[in-house]
């Protein structure tokens, strides 16, 4: 099968969270040529952090036979709150940063423009400008993940409120006598249906001497659980893991339910890591419990499904945001450019 | 005192909730002339209802010395899903009203247009317009009255959603094992700090043999409690109604924290009748939990205040409903009939 060729200029798409850095380079079309992931080790701080993006970045670029001076620009998406417009991190508690002038940083190193978003904001505009053809005016993204964060688009736009950072669903609370959350409260959605709220509640199952298949998968001391190990778990017949994965979802069926009843959206995606893994034993669950709980109406005509672009949706959001925010900057400088020649 | 002389044209705003029904008649530019009140009487059917809302609204106009030929329109916000542009209401727990056409019977027996909204929408039409001098861009209304709703304004504009139906704050989950609400979820927002929430919490406690100064204001078995008698009883130093209505209250801080994580509002207003009665008692609590909850960064430099226009935001916003939406549909009938004759 021959696949049809890419077309310049090119955009690299990162992914920045608190356990790996994705790459993505992408042609003027947004088609994925190349991928490459390297580990965050969070731990060595914010300069060791950032050559770790240069090297996933230069090795992303190798792999696909380009040079650094063939891509146009540079999106990424960070966890936490973020100043788009100055490129900086503002906080992100999974890294353990405040105030990173990211874009900056990588685009004085790279000699290139580098926009910087939240990073669940970028996977949401990813999702809705590659993978959402009807184009609806008001959508929501739940990403659970080693986290969980949310991208809203009202009236076809990103919405990120008036603080620049709505969308911070994760930390809804929806169980006020609930389990402790990273952020101080307790019973967040985070706390409750994350990929840690998951391994932390299965870890502690074990210890208090419930038996697993994920022994036999992992060993004894169930070490760099992932996902996808949930679900081998699950086909095995773990009936620990099935009722502890059923119940993260209920949460966020529940989690579905407040927001669509708050927002009324049009279509409602699932992404990240652990729907990428679970999608299958978590979204009728999940469906399920939002439409028992939501208000009559609220998901009347609703769509509720999982991303298709997965765990790509945040390279993906990054590129868009590379090739917007480029054209954007252009047309402005055009037209200062053109308005100063008029004057 | 000479009060400023009123101008024709008048509009009429009706506030129809579960328990009473309030007309004000306003001149052209919204001043209040004049307000009726009687009681809804729900248990008496749509018909009987409608028949109260007429003698209503009969009742305010002579009070103001005017004829009904003189008002030019009549705006009313209805608990529940409406859908607007019928003017029917879907849906209304409270009344137990489904696939009512209201609008249109009142217009029936009126001969004047009539036009519906949500009443908590159309509250916060009336506060967004005739209070909030700033016109933030985005601004979140609570309303807290025998039940709870909400009323959105994203980019200076009313938002509905999708389904005609966003805003139904009340229906947000925040303690999944909390007490049944009347939607059949547990631990809704409405079931924790509604002004029924708040009297079955008062009467439960006083049922387990709980001392209250209630029974001196109100007698023996406190029938007919109103949110004022709270406040007068914790004036006389009622700790039982001191503990319940601060609970009530850090439920609502809570739900504000909610809903500033995800909307990003830049104003949040509180309103209803329970605001209205017990804002000194409430809101320092409301805000100290709000700000304690929320994420760094969604309240920073967000107001949170009550309403001053109170219980007369649902007539007013009724009133700027009636104006506007007269207002739109003769620009539209003037266009068509300009088009018409181009044509």
């Amino acid at each position: 099968m021959q696949s049809t060729p890419t077309k310049p200029p090119f955009y690299l798409g990162i992914d920045l969270g608190g356990t790996k850095i994705l790459a993505g380079v992408f042609d003027s079309q947004l088609k994925l040529i190349g991928t490459y992931k390297v580990s965050t080790k969070a731990s060595r701080g914010p300069s060791g952090v950032l050559g770790r993006i240069l090297r996933c970045i230069e090795d992303a670029i190798d792999e696909c036979d380009l040079k650094m001076n063939q891509i146009s620009a540079i999106g990424i998406g960070a966890p936490g709150s973020v100043n788009s417009g100055k490129g900086v991190v503002n906080f992100a508690p999974n890294l353990g940063w405040r105030g990173i002038p990211l874009a900056g940083n990588l685009s004085k190193k790279l000699n290139a423009p580098v926009f910087l978003g939240n990073d669940c904001s970028v996977s949401m505009l990813g999702v809705y400008h590659v993978e959402l053809k009807s184009k609806p005016a008001n959508a929501l993204g739940l990403f659970i993940g080693t986290g969980i964060g949310g991208g809203l688009v009202i009236g076809g736009e990103p919405y990120r409120g008036f603080t620049g950072c709505a969308g911070e669903i994760g930390h809804m609370v929806i169980d006020r006598s609930g389990p402790l959350c990273g952020c101080g409260n307790r019973g967040c959605f985070e706390a409750l249906a994350s990929r840690n709220a998951l391994f932390n509640s299965i870890r502690k199952a074990v210890e208090q001497g419930k038996k697993t298949q994920l022994h036999e998968i992992l060993g004894r001391d169930l070490k760099d659980m992932r996902s996808g190990d949930l679900r081998k778990a699950i086909r095995r017949g773990d009936r620990l893991v099935n009722r502890l994965v059923r119940e993260a979802a209920e949460a966020i069926g529940l989690a579905v339910s407040n927001l669509a009843n708050v927002l009324g959206p049009e279509v409602v995606i699932l992404g990240g890591g652990v729907i990428e893994a679970l999608e299958h034993e978590m979204l009728p669950t999940i469906i399920r419990t939002a439409r028992k709980h939501a208000m009559p109406g609220a998901l009347t005509g609703v769509e509720i499904k999982a991303s298709v672009l997965g765990d790509h949706a945040g390279i993906t959001g990054a590129a868009y945001l590379a090739r917007a925010e480029l054209q954007a900057h252009r047309s402005k400088a055009h037209n200062t450019l053109h308005s100063s020649g008029n004057a």
